[in-house]
């Protein structure tokens, strides 16, 4: 929820000057987005959103996700569209940084979204795995099994100042994941982060997915798995078997699920609830004090992580 | 830089049903204000800045800042349009707090403003100045010279450890300000934080003023004392005399100042970057390590106190 790098009306006229888009009429920062800058663009000739890349995240990757939207747009998927510039590229540099500008995308994310709006979701990832089928690029998913036991190891130590149980059965779920993980799913572009601040609707209708920056090569069910975490979960951290019903059921009857990829949403569940877990846990103990980011309760997924560990077949996420 | 409070769709649905301004089409947090919480807000008829209001503002206060926006939008003015609800005020409730929607505003706020902008706001704050006088709410200044010296003994005991000599220097300027300061000049309604960021440009032409959350009614040269500050000092804090003469000339041409105000113009002008070190010193000391708040240098307007205290005519500002 921050801008990190203000940028000036001579070096916005000058990168500007780079795509055929007309003449600035104002630009605000937006308090969206933890990892970059974000700018709402007007010109004469429309609305643009402007990222300017931040340190974490890869330069050479940034093709990948401009790449990948760019697939989607014009795949019948509803993202933002990367503006060419005049020499044909998407992406240019600002303020000393990697910068692009994508087409804005009218719609609203839902703070409460209902199981109407986990049935859109879940109807619309599956077009969005359909859609990107036929793109080219690929990305390993920098966040994935490998990972995460390193990423504990740096923040295990501190973790049991923030509850007494979370060591202990953190430890439990990295071992019988790494023992249990199903290797030979379905695989394809996946978003990997679609949490409800990255979907858009108008009405109860989606509207459009944003923020494609953790979109890597991995099992589509691990998709579903962050999204049961995301989208099915109440504020007191119990499952709601409605939404999950909505959310899989919709998804399936656009792109089937194999019985492969149902036996294995548990432990792909849990597994994606640790991998936020980690995560929050990592920023939270890393974080300097006074820093803009909000930090996350990583408490939240150590009950998610419990729920997945003994749920025994996806028919308990609602799936018919 | 910062938005406090986040709103949900169904809070944001009840609110517009208020107003005539169709289908919600899209609301994104925006990076600006610290004393608020702002939203861009598309509807099928618009676009809109909704403002909740924070704790640090006084609700009877707001009909005032709402008031005069309004005055100034229908008396030739380009700020925000409050807009009217239903019920034709233009104050309402949102997540518990007092909000408001006003008109988008086009423009860009300069991040490195030159002499030709320093006497577009010249001209437009005599405009301004002029048209408020028909305007018949009043509101005390909250910050002027009584409130200095309370502000000033709740964080004196800091400054040294900011800077050795702040302490004799500001309590040398407070007494002199005490002794000298000038009680009879022409008061109307003043802007009274008319800093760039406050002013928004299309091309080299002023397109408006945007945050009136500290006008109240004070001497108009004081609004002159606080520009000369916000506008015409370098990054290295050098006081730019074309700029100066390019403010000054451009606003006497639409009000003559008269000789008491250009003889006061050098005190009111230690006052004014005595008041702004002085909110920016509180703010360094008492603002937690934490906060979403950005911390401003109180330094800074040290050394323009230092430059004001050594002028001796308001020729040496760049008045013809």
């Amino acid at each position: 929820m921050a801008v990190y790098t203000d940028i000036t009306e001579s070096e916005l006229g000058a990168f500007l000057a780079g795509y055929d888009v007309g003449e600035l009429q104002s630009y605000r920062g937006i308090a969206e987005g933890v990892e970059n800058s974000n700018f709402l663009v007007h010109t004469t000739t429309g609305q643009f959103i402007l990222t300017l890349y931040e340190k974490r995240v890869n330069r050479d990757e940034l093709p990948f996700f401009l790449g990948l939207m760019q697939h989607l747009a014009t795949h019948g998927i509803s993202c933002p569209l990367p503006v060419k510039r005049r020499d044909g590229g998407t992406l240019g540099e600002l303020a000393g940084r990697p910068a692009a500008m994508v087409t804005f995308l009218e719609g609203i994310w839902l703070r409460r979204p209902q199981p109407v709006h986990c049935a859109e979701v879940g109807r619309g990832l599956a077009e969005m795995h359909l859609a990107a089928d036929s793109f080219t690029m690929t990305r390993r998913n920098g966040l994935t099994l490998e990972d995460w036991r390193p990423l504990w190891e740096k923040a295990r130590d501190h973790a049991d100042g923030i509850e007494p149980m979370l060591r202990t059965e953190t430890e439990a779920l990295l071992d019988q994941l790494e023992a249990q993980w199903p290797r030979d799913l379905p695989q394809g572009v996946i978003h990997a982060d679609l949490f409800p601040d990255n979907v858009f609707f108008l009405g109860d209708r989606l509207s459009g997915f944003i923020d494609f920056y953790f979109a890597c090569n991995d099992a589509f069910a691990y998709d579903l798995a962050v999204c049961l975490n995301a989208w099915c979960f109440e504020r007191d951290h119990a499952f709601n078997v409605t939404k999950g019903k909505a959310f899989l059921n919709a998804y399936n009857a656009v792109r089937p699920l194999t019985d492969a990829e149902v036996d294995a949403l548990p432990i792909l569940s849990a597994g994606a609830a640790l991998r936020f877990m980690l995560t929050r846990l990592y920023d939270w103990v890393m974080t300097p004090e006074g820093s803009l980011v909000v930090k996350k309760d990583p408490l939240e997924y150590l009950a998610k992580m419990r729920f997945h560990r003994q749920v025994r077949a996806a028919s308990e996420y609602g799936l018919d």
